[in-house]
């Protein structure tokens, strides 16, 4: 077999797979593989950025690199040490100083004269926001004739938080748990984290107004708003302190924010200290913000796959959200279309999807949205003949588990039940990870070094 | 502008549509209409049966009418009249005698020898008992030389509900509720219910043993299960009192289960009380089920008549389930991807699904699954140029409301922000109804007279 990049166990879930379905079990775990291959961050810098002397060229805009005194690195999320790597490969000495800021675990201090930092993620601590201020004090340095190239990706909203004056860390994540438990969606969440935050909301953008700025962003989010990833640190903010105080009312939960929050809100809407710079704002003429990549991209690399392997293929949405079951199953129900009217297509064929899921967790159980999404389409796939779901998140790692995401099958229900699982109670417990480890369908991974959501392909055997 | 034939207010839907998607509004609500035209009984019964001389044919079965003293039409669920006036067209003073049941309203008592009587949906009550034990009695009185054609369609295991002995109508309401409660599935709620009846899980064709049985279903269940369509009256019942015990048990609510049906079982279950007729009895020799039609003839018409309409079109599932909210939300994304990416189709372009979704009901408005699941898609359809969402139901009676659904577009969050509401708040309240009754959108069709699930439509204009 194929050796494969980074699924460590496709052998024995092939293996594991009945004869009759092994070959779209093999040929699903191989495109997922491909789709984490085609984002990761070296690839798309090296497609995205050329260098050619002093001519740096990216998405269509030609800079040269004779004008600056020197180049300046900065960045922050989980595909950030990938990125580093590649923009020194690409500029070399030409960057002189840096700083990235990275989850625990990467075991490297600097990167030529890069210094990268460790925070934590997802839960922020105050190594982010000692490295928040790191970036915001190097950023403020920036001189007229600095090239400031900042790298973001997934997660940097956590690993750089930088509570605004008079505001505590411990007060913002009680905003942002009151603010998620009130069923607030991104937008609401972000439109009261710019507003008390000194670094996001395009703040980073203003501690480097003197100099020019490229942004090379990898995107995470549904949608690819560079207003949205990492909260937008260098992208214009289009929401105000009245709009965040707004939210706060709307939401049921202004009695409860922390009062310092709700004294520079108010502060704010009243005018006594600046709002978060606006589009309007003449610092954005010197900042370039670039998505280099983002779920559309695995997306393509995965269906783009399941086409060379004989699979008519297709990407109904790389724009998904929601409740990661209820996708699950509405996503798993095409293959029963598929055995039995050929459509959307005709047997064999593929479906790929993309986004980030979520769950709603009621139950007390382990697992990720990926591995959910695939468990809820185990009983539906029982109706079927011959059909693969699989599901994972490209950073490699599914809510707090080791697992990247999960398969499953035609057969899954059966082989469940005769192991005596209830697919449907490992449901209703949000215990995802507990049934495909005893049943077996886990996908591992490892960390990934990169992040664009969550890719799904669904197969239908001939 | 064409005149259509089931959605009333067609023209006031379009005139009030921004004159930039008024093609695509027109053009969606059109497909609509034709797939209900596409689903109505008689055009069903016409389409695959024919009768010549004394040959009847359905389904490649063929009948010589000449070995049959009589012919006798029973029959129940939404579409009963409309199938038994076809069947009546079909095969004219053959039928000797019969009855149907439909729900309230009909304001017929008889057709030709037929009887017609009228009984509760979705509440079943002692007028439904009645019925059911009239259609029982004249299907005994069937002899040997007796076609009995029975015309099922959904509704009908409320609208003819004959509780076993010793077992009161209370009492099957009581569990139907408990185990809805409980979160059980169809699949488990029509366990219970079979063991609990004297009608469903085949006992209708038991009645009629001694006869030859044609069945003519029209199915409102996704993916078209004859021994689920109305509970499957005449189709084999492969579950038995041991699972039904199972199913109260899992479910937790064995305790609460009415004394008279837990000694029902539990007699079933040791073999005192006979099953309900399984796959293998001889019964089912004499009796022929036919889908005469479902879901996905509608979705057909309405996928065709978008490609007439100049959309590249896919029906993307006619097997549709889940909460109603998420399928309106990961549907609409669906329009993202074709505006940014040109996947799954190019523009202009139409996207069809069909089932029957649920709603989680949490708040205390008016509203129905298809009003919801279009209401939960207005935040994502903002982000779209141009592109149009409608879903109802092929009934025409969506929740309790007089509405078959609604449609919205790109432009709906603007016309609810400027008309001061808050498109969340309406779906949070599960109050899909009053939203569009206030921005405009409620689709009308008054009772369509047929009856398989529902069908939602997105367009993508150019």
């Amino acid at each position: 077999m194929r050796r494969l990049g980074h699924i460590s166990n496709v052998d024995s879930l092939v293996d594991s797979a009945p004869a009759h379905i092994r070959r779209e079990v093999k040929a699903v775990l191989q495109a997922l593989d491909k789709a984490i291959a085609a984002v990761q961050p070296a690839k798309l810098l090296h497609d995205k950025i050329t260098v050619r002397g002093e001519v740096f060229r990216v998405g269509g805009r030609r800079l040269n690199l004779d004008k600056f005194d020197e180049v300046v690195l900065l960045g922050a999320g989980k595909a950030a040490l990938g990125m580093a790597k590649a923009i020194l490969e690409l500029l070399g000495r030409r960057i002189k100083r840096g700083v990235i800021v990275v989850p625990y675990g990467s075991n490297v201090k600097m990167l030529d004269c890069v210094e990268v930092l460790e925070a934590g993620h997802p839960i922020p601590d105050t190594n982010g926001v000692k490295a928040a201020q790191h970036i915001i004090e190097l950023a403020e340095s920036c001189k007229e004739n600095t090239l400031a190239v900042f790298l973001l990706s997934g997660g940097a909203s956590a690993l750089i938080p930088l509570p605004a004056d008079g505001v505590s860390l411990e007060d913002k994540i009680e905003i942002t748990n009151l603010l998620m438990k009130s069923g607030a969606n991104i937008h609401e969440l972000n439109t009261v984290r710019k507003h008390i935050s000194a670094i996001k909301g395009g703040q980073l953008a203003k501690a480097l107004s003197r100099s020019r700025v490229v942004s090379l962003i990898l995107s995470d989010v549904v949608g690819d708003d560079i207003a949205t990833i990492g909260s937008g640190p260098t992208a214009p903010d289009v929401t105000t302190y009245t709009d965040a105080l707004q939210i706060l009312e709307r939401r049921g939960i202004i009695d409860k924010t922390p009062s310092s929050i709700l004294t520079r809100l108010r502060r704010g809407a009243s005018g006594e200290i600046p709002e978060t710079p606006k589009p309007s704002d003449n610092i954005f003429k010197h900042v370039t913000n670039i998505v280099i990549g983002g779920n559309f991209d695995a997306c393509r690399a995965a269906a783009s796959f399941m086409r060379r392997s004989g699979y008519r293929s297709m990407i109904v949405s790389s724009h998904l959200e929601g409740e990661a079951r209820e996708v699950g199953r509405a996503f798993s129900s095409v293959a029963l279309s598929v055995e039995r009217y050929g459509v959307p297509l005709k047997r064999p064929c593929a479906f790929v999807i993309g986004g980030e899921t979520t769950v709603s967790v009621r139950g007390d159980g382990v697992g990720g949205r990926n591995q959910e999404l695939v468990l809820a389409a185990v009983e539906k796939l029982a109706d079927t003949r011959k059909a693969v779901l699989a599901s994972l998140g490209t950073d490699g790692i599914d809510g707090p588990t080791d697992a990247a995401g999960a398969i499953c099958s035609s057969n899954t229900l059966r082989q469940a039940l005769e192991a005596g699982l209830n697919a449907d109670d490992y449901l209703r417990h949000n215990d995802s990870y507990n049934f495909f480890k005893k049943v077996g369908g886990l996908i591992l991974t490892g960390r990934t070094g990169t992040n664009v959501g969550d890719v799904a392909i669904l197969c239908v055997g001939d």
